[in-house]
């Protein structure tokens, strides 16, 4: 019942480096420490994603917004390399890591992996953020604006993004 | 820069037992396995709430809607167990841990810490789930039903819900 803990909020999570490269949505990421940023995403073991960053010990966590939900669908059930045709975003270098940034995220935050440890049927990576980069319009003030339609998971194929009339302002 | 991944949801998280006992409000929680069902929560060592889960190793997530968001913006922002006082929520026993559910939370998921370790500034505490328990119609199908006005968390004090027209059925 993980259930209980959602809508979650989905983003999109790239591994490898130019050679040989994954996406993957995932919505098991966390925030973990202020300073340093660290941050939390636990993957299982059965993704090409988990074996990427095993070997690489980097990632790049992208926030999607609605705009590019499609990709998001096809990165979170397609499996292995090939999906990376069917999407149609456009991979950038990061600047502090090996693995791609995306192009159409409105962030990227690349991450390297300082701890791993294997819980239940998942391994929770924790990784360290050498760098991030962002759409300053999304991210004003270090507030997310809530226009930016970011996208947050309900159930298997339905998603769901924010209300700015409910926005209680305590 | 951890706005980056924010909105994110919020939370309540009990601590403690019934001669001491605390609640705050926390964003930094994540699901980490789904068989066991195991769950992550990073916590500053300044917070009770630390203390009282390093005592006890045991806490209760309580999933808080915005019929109660004045209670969570003192679980958040007041310190210590006075709190509580000004707080209207009413706690009620949880089944499998001493720590106590709160009755006007649509879920409470009963956790029993499994692994601690400290990451920059916090302590990332994992618990398995001991049992828990929900409003049927809030969960349905093991579907959360957005009319329930789950809460996220935008910045310091703005709070924004989901937008039933916005979902996407892909």
């Amino acid at each position: 019942m993980y259930h209980l803990l959602y809508p979650l909020r989905t983003y999109l999570v790239v591994s490898g480096n130019e050679e040989e490269r994954n996406v993957m949505t995932a919505d098991w990421i966390s925030p973990v420490s202020y300073k340093p940023f660290i941050l939390c995403i636990s993957i299982s073991p059965k993704r090409y994603t988990h074996k990427l960053i095993k070997k690489y010990e980097e990632f790049v966590v992208s926030i999607p917004t609605m705009e590019i939900i499609n990709d998001v669908w096809v990165a979170g059930t397609k499996s292995g390399p090939e999906k990376l045709n069917k999407m149609r975003v456009n991979f950038v270098p990061s600047k502090k890591v090996k693995t791609m940034s995306i192009k159409e995220a409105i962030a990227n935050i690349e991450c390297r992996v300082i701890d791993e440890k294997n819980y239940g049927d998942h391994t929770l990576f924790v990784g360290e953020v050498l760098n991030y980069s962002y759409n300053k319009d999304a991210f004003k003030n270090s507030t997310p604006n809530i226009d930016f339609k970011f996208i947050a998971h309900v159930h298997t194929s339905e998603f769901v993004t924010f209300d700015r009339d409910s926005i209680v302002n305590i």
